[in-house]
């Protein structure tokens, strides 16, 4: 487990969750932004397809995407087991690497599959050395300390919606969730925020992409938008004293819906409408 | 969200998770290395009852058994809700203060009431300047990152049975269960460490501490044991294409239990018998 503080000194890459079902073949601007901040056209990938029960079709469609764009290169690494990811052959793939893209499926494979082996060491310490760090759906979940692993649709928050496992802890100050809009996550988002109010809430509809720069100053781009949860403000809830399934009561929960082109500061917790 | 690593060089204090009901009125042999820990005659000790639903007398039996135990000062602070756990006026009770302790409950009242509160952020600040940090039961769970919030009991690993939420984050390597044997949790814990084999689980049977000295070096005080359930070597789970509620497998799964006076490092996972 190595977390890597939002906050604070530490070097570290630019930071790219995705909603899911991102535009792959128009005008593609969020893979165009992923690749731009992964180096452009001197940029070379690895695509980590773990998450995917169809690993390698996944990873290929990336790799596919990204050359037509003009990357200089990128690597499908599909390991399949724990041994494979604990390799020490691994190491050499990431000698040159300027950008890390993780594919949709399921996180808890992610995580369960990658969680503590030697692939997962070695992708954050090359997000704490500067490289971008990307992921769809739930290569997105993935990304943060707190990753949501399941939960149940709604509006609405309620008890026991949503269930938290660790992820890759690349940032600690926020919990991400995908599909948001088209799979009616807020409920749930909230839930997780009324858990512990410290933690902000970043649900991202499809096509849609939370780029997180270094210095902690993150964008919107794609064409839906990203709902942030703040509990930093919230009053009052009972999550602790109502029972399973039961909804549950908040007070003085933020909330910001921001659309392509308005900015957030993780450090103040500011959004900011496009220049 | 401020988490503290367990590796590195900053500083922090001991923290101390004991799995609950420990000895109040016979040789209290935790709750005297608690105060040990936190200064002896000098400590001035802060009680944090929020976690409790009868807060002043939890806070109160602690406040009295660390004085009669020598304590210099043992003060309760009885926030009930977060517009009191963001009171500036709290800051000064720190002033002094050597040892900080969370009495049990619930640690889902805990966290959602106390966390990114000022009071929360004070208590942090203070286990990274070096203070002494320790809890019981539910203020035991509330130490860690990941945090156990709710759980179905037995001895062997099945999906979902094990929810998580974020805690204090005073270590980051770990999750942390208590009346461990007691509760028969040994199969929620499993499955917290299938989640994401990098994290440790430890499990903390009642009248029974575990402690975590800066250096990581920990050790095993009490009646019990502590289970440490180490997923480092896993082989392989399945957690990831089980259904809800049904049983998981896991190979290669570590398990070390350790009676008193038994020591453990966090660096190398390496435990060691009493000399």
């Amino acid at each position: 487990m190595s977390v890597i503080p939002n906050r604070g000194p530490r070097r570290r890459g630019h930071l790219i969750p995705i909603g899911g079902a991102e535009d792959k073949i128009g005008t593609r601007a969020i893979l165009s932004q992923v690749l731009e901040l992964s180096g452009g056209n001197r940029a070379r990938l690895l695509i980590i397809p773990t998450a995917s029960s169809i690993p390698v079709e996944s990873g290929n469609v990336y790799c596919r995407v990204f050359t037509e764009l003009g990357a200089a290169a990128a690597e499908v690494i599909d390991v399949r087991n724990r041994q494979q990811a604990n390799d020490p052959g691994l190491e050499r793939l990431f000698d040159g690497v300027t950008g890390i893209f993780f594919t949709g499926g399921d996180q808890m494979r992610l995580l369960s599959l990658l969680g503590g082996t030697l692939l997962a060491e070695k992708i954050i310490e090359a997000f704490a050395s500067g490289i971008t760090v990307s992921g769809t759906s739930a290569g997105a979940s993935a990304l943060s300390e707190h990753m949501i692993a399941f939960g149940r649709s709604g509006s609405s928050p309620s008890q026991r919606m949503v269930q938290l496992a660790p992820g890759f802890g690349l940032t600690d100050c926020m919990t991400i969730d995908q599909h948001f809009r088209q799979r009616d996550r807020l409920g749930r988002l909230m839930t997780a925020v009324a858990y512990n109010p410290s933690l902000l809430g970043i649900g991202i509809d499809e096509d849609t992409a939370f780029v997180i720069a270094p210095g902690d100053d993150c964008w919107v781009i794609g064409s839906g938008s990203v709902t942030i949860i703040d509990g930093s403000e919230l009053e009052h809830t009972n999550i602790a004293t109502m029972t399973q399934h039961h909804s549950i009561a908040v007070t003085g929960m933020k909330v910001h819906v921001l659309t392509s082109g308005y900015r957030y500061h993780l450090g103040t917790r500011q959004p900011c409408p496009p220049a």
